[in-house]
Formats: C-alpha cells, structure tokens, sequence
C-alpha cells in the first residue's frame, strides 16, 4: 500500500505485471519464459562491443570525451548518424529536419514517458491501438491519463466522433501508436494504413483545438526478417510538426547499451529536454559514443542482418510449434506471436491456464495486459503474447510443449474445476 | 513560449540557466568556463575504463550478461558492492539494510527527480538549504513545489514554526541537503549539525501528521581531498524510515558512466520502482557491470586518491588566485568555491560584471540562481559560485584574472555606467 502522503501519481501507479513476472523467472530458472521481451542472448555482439570499446578508448583525446558529461540532447555525432539512417530508410531527403530535431534517450521507454509528461495533465486523454504495448499504458494509468481504444484506421473515424460526442476531443493529446511488429500483435502498419490515419486525425483538429499528435513507437523497426520496410509518419508531415517519432538501438544490438532516440517536433522537443534536463541532463555519454560508431563503421547494421536470421527461425519454430491449435499469424519482424487459445478459454494470471502453466514450467504474457481501459468494449480475455526473443530453440519447442500440457490438463473434465493456484498472481 | 495545450508542468518549467551556460561555452571556445561542474579531464579513467570492459567482454558468457536487459532495481552485484562500500564509509553495520534497499539510476539526479516525483504534489512543501543546488531547485519549480529555506541547524527550528503557523507543515514532504561539500557554498554537514537537525526535525512530525524525510544529496562525498569523512544521516536512522540517501559513481570516476544509487525506506523505493519502471524500467546494465568490476577490484577506491591530489591542488589554485579581493572560504572537497564581489555588486545574468566576464571571456554560475523561491528573506545578488573542476591550472588562474579585469572595468568610475551588454540573458 503505497502511504496516502505520497502524490497522487505514486498512489495511482501500480507495480507492473511484468516485474511479477520477471521475480518468478528468477525465483524458478526452471522456468521457460515466453513472456519477457529479452532480446536473443547469443547473437548480443560481445566481440563487437569490445573492440568498439577498444577503437574509441585507444587514444587519451578521444577516450576522455566519451568519459566526460555530454549534453541533455545527446551526442552530435550520434544525432547526425541516426537522421542520415532515417532518411535511408524512410527513402526521404528531410530537408527540414537537422540533427537538433533528434533527442537521445535512455531507451525509447524514457521518450514516451518524456513526451507524455510534456503533453498530459490528469484527465487528458490518449488514444491507443487495442491491444498494445503494456508498459505505455502503465505510463498513462499512473500520470492519470484517461485513455480510448481504436482497432484499426476504419476504426478511427468512429472513435474520434464518440470522443467528440463525449466531448473528450479538446484533451486528446495524441494518438499512441506502434507501427512496426506491434508489441503484442505482431502488426506493422501499411503506408496506405498510415495515410488512411492521418487523413482522419486531421480532420479532427480543428474540434480539438490543438495539434492531435501521432506517437509513433517504432522500437521494433530495426528487427524485420521478412517483407520490405514501410516509411514513418514522418513522411507524412514534412513540416515537421504533428509526428513524435521514437524509435531504440537497445534491442537491435547491444541490449545493455540502452539509447533511445526521437525526431521531434520544435515545441515538443523543446519541453521534452527541458523535462530531461532535471531528470538526468542527457543519458550516458560513453554509450552514445559506442553507438555512433558502430552506426559509423557499419557495426550496427551489418548486425541487423545476423539478427534478422536468428529470429526468422526463431519465429518460424514458435509457430510450427504453435500449429493450428494456437491460432496466429506469422509476424515479418518483431519478437512476438499474438495468439489465443481454443475454446477462448482465459489466460489471466489468475486463471486456471496461467497457474498450470506454471506448473508445467512455462510463463507466457496475458493478452489481457495489453488491452487500455475503454468501457466502450470488453476485454478479450482469452490472447496471449509469446515472445521468441530470449528463449533457445529447444526451449520455444518445449515451452510449447508444456503450454500444450497446460491446456490440456486445464480443460474441466480432466481437472474437475479443483485446480489450486500455486503462485500469487499481482493486484 | 510553451503551447497552452501542453501539460501544466511542461508550462512551469523553465529553460535551465546551465544550458544557457553551455551553449555559450560551445558557441565560443575562447571562453574559459569556472561555470560548469565538469569534471577534470585529464583525470578521466581511460586506460582503466578500457582494461575493465577488455576483462568483462573477454568470456561470452560474462559479456553477454552485461549486454542484456537487467532489472529495474538494477544489478545485484553492483548493489551489494554499494551497501558494503556504503558500511565501511559510515563505519556501521546497518544489518536491517540488505541490498534490496540499494536502487541504482542514471546518475543521482534521476533518483533525486523519482523521489521528488513520488512524494509531492504541486503545492507541497520541501524545505531547502540556502543557497542550494539549482537544478534540483529546477525539479520542484517545474513539479509546481513550493520551497521554504534555511541557513543552519540553528536556524531549523524557527523556521520549521514560521512553517506550521503558515499551515505548511501538513504539506512538507521533505529536506533537502547537501551534504557535502555542498553545490554550491562547499559547506560539509558536521556529525552534530546532522545530530541536531534530525532531533528538531523529528519534533515537528506530529505537526506534519506524517514522516518529514531527509534527502540526503551526498554526491560530492567521494571527491574529499582534505579532512576526515562524515558519516552519513542513515546511522541517525537505524531503523531506515526516514533517510533517503542519495550518492553517485559519476563524478568521482568515469563521468561518461552516469550512475546514481540510493538507499532509500521500504515505501519509497517501492515507489520509486514503480516510478523507474515507467520512467526506463533499468538504468543501462552494461554501466553497471563496468562499475561492479571497478568497485570489486579495487579500481574505483584508487583513482578516489588520485583525484584527490588533483582536486586539492586545483582548489588551492583557485583560492590563491581569488586572493583576498574575492572572499572565500576554502573547502575539503567537491567542485566549487563560493565567493562574493568586493563592494556586494550584482553578479547575475544581466549584471554589469557578468556581461563584462563575458567580454572578457570567462564564465561562473551567478550565486543568485542558488537560492529557492522564499519571501521570507531576499536573494542575495552578489555571490559567485566557482567551480575548479574541469579548467587546468593554467585556465584557473587565467580565468581568475579575467574576472579581475571585468571587476575593474564594471566599475562605475569607469565604464560610466554605460556598458552594454553583449550576449542575451535567458528569461
């Protein structure tokens, strides 16, 4: 119980689902765990970081400006790298972005979480996809963000017209929004989708009053293996005033150097690193020099194509485990499957699936998680999100296996409904 | 100007003077900046730094662990490293402290901005010391806190009346002090200063209906050079309910590492996860590995004498050149020496002397921007704060004369009072 002297924002927030998961996995390495979204251990680049690391320290000038303070905003060098990569893989010029637009993060986490604090007040209101990232919606329950849920871009029109009608629109921030892979589905936005979304959000404004911004959290961008890359909103707003564009070099690379960046509009940025500067004044220096070369020397994306590899198979073997009994669609990138059980029996921590898994040595993330608060629609109960990220072969194969044996001895007639919960799930 | 449809704090907070600071210093490089808390560059640990990432990334095992995700918390190795550290300073045992209470950030100042988060309000009340750090000044000025000041021990208890008679004392969360060598006066807190402050504090706590905590803000405390070490406000706390220690790795050894830690009461480091769970759920566990293998080899104590002899003999050369026309005391440790003008002339932003600095190509932090908002007493216009930190020897005292001549020069006898100035302040 948090004290009732503390601000409102601690009493709101609650601990987070994954953290109870993450406890478990330590407290059981026998477990396989198909629900944290680590990244794939072997492919980590030790050998690369090292001789980065070696590269950049080798001469005392060099070395001391990676050991020293940098700025709120990031390193230049590695700000200019990450617009040119943009530009690559949007196939756009950009000829009004310039490195000041780009921030550095520690991780994209921190931008959302920046971008929210700059935009909300309590009582605003976010739009988000159904389903979607959990850890987003447990930036806006804490900072007592009111949220609305979309389903797809036919979807929108619909949505913006109740939040008119509920006279909502005037405190809707911005439109949250994960483009690439979705965590948890596993969706990546079309250009046609994307422009179809930004044509309705338009029309929107002028009841709004104020830009209504997009939130484009691309994290998984850079972890595609199959299919061609679709351009960013960004594209769409060449003037560089509605699109918030995040996006991380955590995940496809070295997960322990964590740096996020953004491309941000002026006001945004502005307010952002205002806020950055008494939240740390700028993440870690020595990362971001790291960073900026391996984008440099080619590093980075040279990696990009060994990790496509890897995580093409590993994706393939969870769903040829999965097979027709889990129904799902095979992602082009990314780290999850999304998929539901038969019968739409419930995946909840505490439903008799999710504690027999358990059981069987097998954790999984409940799709439940990853459905906003919107009274205007139930919350399916009966998805998961498996993750293929951190978990070897052998062990996607077996965590299935255990997943199945789960299933089967949850179904009534075996179990006669006295199934006991053997691990505490969270408030 | 921030948009009105941003959030309240967004509106609140303010471009922080030191970025004003540092971009000038970046625009001109001529500029000899006693501004900045840099620290000093020759000092920074390259070969060290090198050497430890070559023996954590020389096995894959041991390397890929450090390039995975870690904990929210952060690394129990480096935790528990801390704690013992923390032990032998204080000369305590603190066996109610396990490494469960150690909570590891990116940099102090994140910990300083999650507790502040957590525990107040706009409206609510910390109470600061006088003059005290600016950018935590920044956080409670852009959180909408309000500040009350004090100058000492013997000061505490009347002000703390002054506090309840005024209807505060519901409202107070916190203290804020620095503790040694204080940003920005070089003041240390003596054991019967912490001894007589936290008497008087604990009288008051009925009053307040709830725990008044100690921030204690001890990141200075490993750049001693002279004098015997103090231990810190937890062993006046054995139970660990009051004390919210705050010290960080990043000042004292590789800057570009930026790593805080904290101890901190069971409630408040739950909020505080919780907080760090949305903020980036981890600071970047490579940092932390690096500086898990310094502390356990011994590696981070060495260089602390180094630096040492390098800060102490800066200092000196700072206070021989202020000499006695700049009055100061001089400090055993940390980055600054606070002085004053001779004849209590102004030193802010747009004061003659600044703009004559300026001209004359130096920069310092104009005492006045030290002091919270408080009608009780007024804000002393005519202090300095020096930081000896990142200039050589040669710019100190080059600096030094530079300010001199601006002192002569701004003179009325002088200039006439006609001297314009020649860079813009910030609002």
């Amino acid at each position: 119980m948090t004290p009732p002297y503390f601000s409102a924002m601690a009493r709101r927030a609650h601990e987070p689902p994954i953290s109870w998961l993450m406890r478990l996995k330590l407290e059981r390495p026998d477990l396989i765990s198909l629900a944290a979204g680590f990244t794939d251990d072997e492919t980590l680049p030790v050998r690369h970081v090292r001789a980065l690391v070696n590269r950049l320290l080798a001469r005392a000038t060099a070395g001391r400006a990676a050991l020293q303070y940098g700025t709120t905003a990031g390193l230049p060098a590695l700000r200019s790298l990450l617009l040119d990569r943009l530009r690559q893989q949007d196939e756009a010029s950009y000829e009004k972005l310039t490195v000041d637009d780009v921030v550095i993060t520690n991780g994209s986490q921190q931008l959302l979480y920046l971008i929210t604090e700059v935009l909300c007040d309590p009582g605003d209101v976010v739009l988000v996809e159904d389903p979607t990232y959990f850890v987003y919606l447990s930036i806006l329950q804490a900072r007592g963000v009111r949220t609305a849920t979309f389903a797809s871009p036919a979807d929108l029109s619909a949505k913006l017209d109740a939040l008119q009608k509920r006279g909502w629109l005037p405190r809707l921030k911005l439109v949250y929004l994960v483009t690439y892979f979705r965590n948890p589905t596993g969706h990546t936005w079309s250009w046609p989708m994307k422009e179809e979304a930004w044509r309705i959000l338009r029309r929107y404004e002028r009841a709004a009053g104020h830009p209504i911004f997009v939130l484009e959290d691309a994290a998984y961008r850079d972890l595609r293996f199959d299919g061609e890359d679709v351009p960013s909103f960004l594209k769409l707003d060449p003037g560089n005033r509605r699109v918030l564009y995040t996006n991380t070099l955590t995940k496809p690379f070295a997960t322990g150097l964590k740096v996020g960046y953004g491309i941000l509009p002026a006001p945004v940025r502005r307010a952002v690193l205002r806020a950055k500067g008494n939240h740390d004044f700028g993440t870690a220096n020595f990362l971001q020099a790291i960073l900026a070369r391996a984008l440099e020397d080619g590093v980075y994306q040279n990696h990009l194509q060994r990790l496509a590899q890897t995580y093409r198979r590993k994706c393939h073997t969870l769903a040829a485990a999965l097979g027709e009994q889990f129904p799902h669609e095979i992602p082009e990138g990314g780290l999850y499957i999304w998929t539901q059980t038969p019968n739409s029996e419930p995946t909840g921590f505490r439903s008799r699936l999710f504690q027999r898994a358990l059981r069987a040595g097998v954790l999984y993330v409940p799709g439940e998680l990853c459905y906003a608060e919107d009274p205007s629609r139930p919350v399916p109960r009966h998805f998961l999100r498996l993750s293929f990220g951190a978990p070897t072969l052998a062990q996607i194969r077996e965590g299935v296996r255990r997943l199945q044996a789960a299933l089967r001895s949850s179904e009534p007639s075996e179990t006669g409904r006295r199934g006991q919960p053997v691990a505490v799930a969270p408030k």
